[in-house]
């Protein structure tokens, strides 16, 4: 009988077999898929001893770095398109559906129900924008008592939640919901970029690999209704300086808006709005519940 | 042009080309490597959210184990035979040299050189062991001058690092230099099995599946001597419950000694010896430097 003793030619496959009394099948074959995965990319790598030490450090130092308002692992995640991935294969659309972009860590989920076209900016910051669009099945026909949760940074690229004590409680934050044509619209500022916290090991491996640590301007929606899958999604501002290399790699085509200036006195003063402002409109196609 | 973004099927060529400007090509080397190989993980696990945020806990209750006497992520790294994989790349030997397995944390850089002959345990506590045999090089020509190395654990599992104050300091540890005729011998004890540290996340893992911490008893070795390669090995007791199952997979069958016990009166007295012990004989083959 074989012993399996460990060899480099065998290695993933002696330590794969060692897992064979795993306690759940599932955690079985996660593992056995990683071990191949792991063990082919050393092979391919062949770490010195220090390099591969250096990993280890990594690894502990990200660890390290999260607390209870700091997860470094998502950011690590994030970085290398691994939580984009994720969330692509939990959210796959029938074509013509909206797609889905990752939730992010500032949600709120007891932010205020407003009445439709609410002005979700409650300090006056930043330049104003009206956003209105419609929720639609993917036939096209208009989806009633849709909730649309929305949320976004301001015009200097911080959440509420980021900036307690400086801005309002709650603001660039709204929950509305839609009447019968599935229209929705609402006020707030037009969004800026911000950088992903970039003061630990995953911060000094996007600079290493060459990179900013900005995510381009966005606003980011939850949208529910009975019946239709939850979409998790942003749009985003197509001239942003970062649109074409997000952070974490969460632009997707079409997930584009547009944000026009609207400068005519006549559209302002048919718009309900006070001066110049950035209009955006975007409808959202949900999918149906399989 | 391309703007490149991302999509389920194309994810880790999109984040590969991210790290074009790296400020190091070993390292955007060492990324693309493990992007292909996360993502390509990832989409045959088909990880849930809940599992995918799972395994970030893990990874990060694996880092914040860590202290200054603990290292989780060498535990990891060994459960999972990468540490023995890195082992054996940097270690590849030409045909008929004795195999390396891996170091572990219990070298110390400052233990006694004693005369050859000389008891390594200092406390009479286990049962009395002679070990000897030859430094050769791959012709069989004995080596003079080789530094051996030796250091292990008691007849209870532990070394002296880890019982200050019931051991005596340097027990079980021993530098020795051969002569002209490349022996060595030295008296020890029998070594036993002992865990890995199991109280921790990796523990816990192993035990999710279905695996038990230990290592099967072994002596460890470093064996230097001018213009020959470094040999970090052990040489384990085949007859260990545990010679299977290595929890850090450390085993090769080049590695496996024989500990025979003696009974017999006139060897015990022909060998020097007070009563029954365990002989291991065991030679070593070191290669040249390239």
């Amino acid at each position: 009988m074989e012993p399996g003793y460990f060899t480099e030619t065998d290695s993933a496959e002696v330590v794969i077999a060692r897992n064979a009394d795993a306690k759940s099948q599932r955690l079985q074959q996660v593992m056995a898929v990683l071990t191949r995965h792991i063990h082919a990319a050393v092979k391919e790598i062949e770490p010195t001893t220090e390099e591969w030490m250096t990993a280890l450090q990594f690894l502990t130092a990200t660890g390290q770095m999260c607390s209870d308002w700091r997860q470094e692992y998502i950011l690590f995640s994030d970085i290398m398109g691994v939580s984009m991935l994720v969330d692509a294969i939990n959210n796959r659309k029938p074509s013509g559906a909206s797609e889905s972009t990752v939730l992010g860590p500032f949600h709120l989920a007891d932010a205020p129900e407003l009445p439709m076209g609410a002005n979700i900016c409650l300090d006056a910051k930043g330049e104003p924008m009206l956003v209105r669009g419609r929720i639609l099945d993917t036939a096209g026909k208009p989806i009633a008592h849709a909730k649309i949760d929305v949320w976004q940074a301001n015009d200097e690229g911080f959440y509420d939640v980021q900036q307690k004590g400086i801005q309002p409680d709650f603001n660039l934050r709204g929950v509305f919901r839609t009447g019968a044509d599935g229209r929705y619209w609402f006020k707030g500022v037009k969004p800026k970029f911000y950088p992903i916290p970039d003061d630990g090991p995953v911060g000094k491996l996007l600079a290493a690999l060459g990179r900013h640590p900005f995510r381009p301007a966005h606003l980011h929606y939850i949208l529910e209704a009975q019946g239709f899958d939850t979409l998790v999604t942003h749009i985003f501002d197509p001239d942003d300086p970062y649109i074409h290399s997000d952070a974490v790699f969460g632009v997707k085509h079409s997930l584009l808006a547009k944000f026009d200036l609207i400068t005519d006195p006549a559209r302002i003063k048919a718009e309900g709005m006070d001066g110049p402002f950035h209009l955006v409109e975007h409808d959202f196609v949900l999918a149906a519940k399989a």
